[in-house]
């Protein structure tokens, strides 16, 4: 089941919905307004039994004919938990770009995590505001985000997959230069509308391995990215490890994994987005996150 | 005024009080019940009309003789915003330790800026659970933190002060071999209870100049940090500039402001942390914050 985060057309309030075959919005409240659906990480906190009310609901719902999407969870628990260098071949590309400043190794021993505030989310389908970045550096990073379900401390790799809610699709939109300058990464990475998600979250039960998805990345109709998931360097269950190993994981906590090669620094000359770039990522079964750069 | 959350004995609903000269909490609510004191974002949030109902109902209210009290704000809007390096002396001291993987410069040229997540946060007198660091590198920074008042983006610096409601004391507690080790620095300063908060915020009016506080730590009795505002090298204003150049501050937003010299690290051999160590950080006119490494 694709689930999303909707408003109606004219209104805020969130909603939730599914996604149909032809990516078209369920109301799950028209088909079962006795639930009280609430938002994403409330559902997600309901358990297994949220979710099967969900499934039922999205299989007689009407479609939603004035739904706007929105990113599937807007305002997540905490900071989205971001992974940098984390495929081989983009890990070189980072090194050899000059770009990251606070390197030793190319590829890391340890996961490398920092934070996007929710402050930088936005939907499929909104703009990127580029001129948040007044230094020119801006550049994509297509990911697959994990959604966690069940939360938790000190989650052991074997356990990891059953604490997954679902899977998403996030742009890591960067500033180069500012991601070099402040050498801790939230003042380049972290900027508002820096982080498109969506358009919806697969849930884990029709992603029996992450490993299997693949992930392409187009920039105005050209392929820039082209990966399998298998070749991350700390795979999903060894990032919830690590993460949980001290921080507490509430439902709705999203982490996102990490961008093969193919980035605009991994190019020589980098080709930076600038206003008007369309940025389309897709992934296996999740779909398609595109936004302009405004 | 010195404005805290706290909740009753036994209870775990967040009410608003103030503390009175002699350091007991007043029962706001008991003094205007008429109020819908919600929590410490919202009052905040409610902008000088709120913060003026607050200083009035202090003015009548009674003790709360049951009172606990807990972090200022336990759930700020985002992750709180912590700033590296930051003093001076402080900056040679970690350069010169060897922790600090990823650094070209000893004082850094544009602030060093990453987070905490709330998970992380704590009260005064709660335990630090020194086990969740295994490495053996536990430490302590004593910091002083922005509480932002009115929110937004592109706050100059001129104006920065009138976006601050008040200020805080934050522990930015930290496990340094782990800090090392991810290059990226919210696991190794994210860990659950790793940011002691509190024990209240002092509103913005009685601090014409927070360059004029003065902060010290104690470590067992023995004075690790002493040193005044004064020497951050990217002052408040600075601070609130950069951070809100690209993302949206919001009210009840924290932002601690780097530590100055006298960490662990700071001393040959390192001066870490033990189980039963208590560390003792004072600010003038906000107050104590106590923690114990349990």
């Amino acid at each position: 089941m694709r689930l999303v985060t909707y408003k109606r057309s004219g209104t805020v309030g969130e909603r939730i919905g599914a996604l149909n075959a032809d990516g078209q919005v369920l109301d799950l409240a028209a088909a079962d307004p006795r639930v009280d659906w609430g938002n994403m990480p409330a559902l997600i906190g309901g358990g297994a039994a949220m979710l099967e009310r969900a499934r039922v609901a999205a299989a007689k719902a009407p479609v939603a004919a004035d739904a706007v999407l929105m990113a599937p969870i807007p305002r997540p628990p905490k900071n989205i938990f971001c992974v940098g260098k984390n495929y081989h071949e983009h890990a070189k590309e980072f090194a050899g770009s000059g770009f990251d400043g606070g390197a030793k190794d190319v590829v890391p021993p340890f996961p490398v995590v920092f934070s996007k505030p929710h402050t930088a989310i936005i939907a499929n389908g909104e703009p990127i505001l580029g001129e948040l970045d007044p230094t020119g550096g801006l550049d994509y990073e297509g990911e697959l985000a994990v959604v966690i379900g069940q939360g938790g401390r000190g989650i052991a790799k074997a356990d990891a997959l059953k604490h997954v809610f679902g899977y998403t699709i996030v742009n890591d939109v960067t500033a180069r230069h500012l991601q070099k300058r402040h050498s801790q990464w939230i003042l380049g990475k972290g900027l508002d509308t820096f982080c498109p998600m969506g358009p919806a979250i697969l849930t884990a039960d029709e992603v029996p391995d992450p490993a299997a998805l693949r992930l392409t990345t187009h920039v105005n109709g050209e392929k820039r990215q082209d990966a399998p998931v298998a070749d991350l360097i700390f795979d999903v269950p060894t990032l919830i490890e690590a993460i949980s190993a001290a921080i507490t994981l509430e439902p709705g906590d999203i982490i996102a994994t990490g961008t093969p090669a193919g980035v605009g620094i991994g190019f020589n000359p980098p080709k930076f987005l600038n206003k008007g770039d369309v940025v389309r990522i897709e992934i296996t079964g999740i779909g398609v996150l595109e936004n302009k750069v405004a």
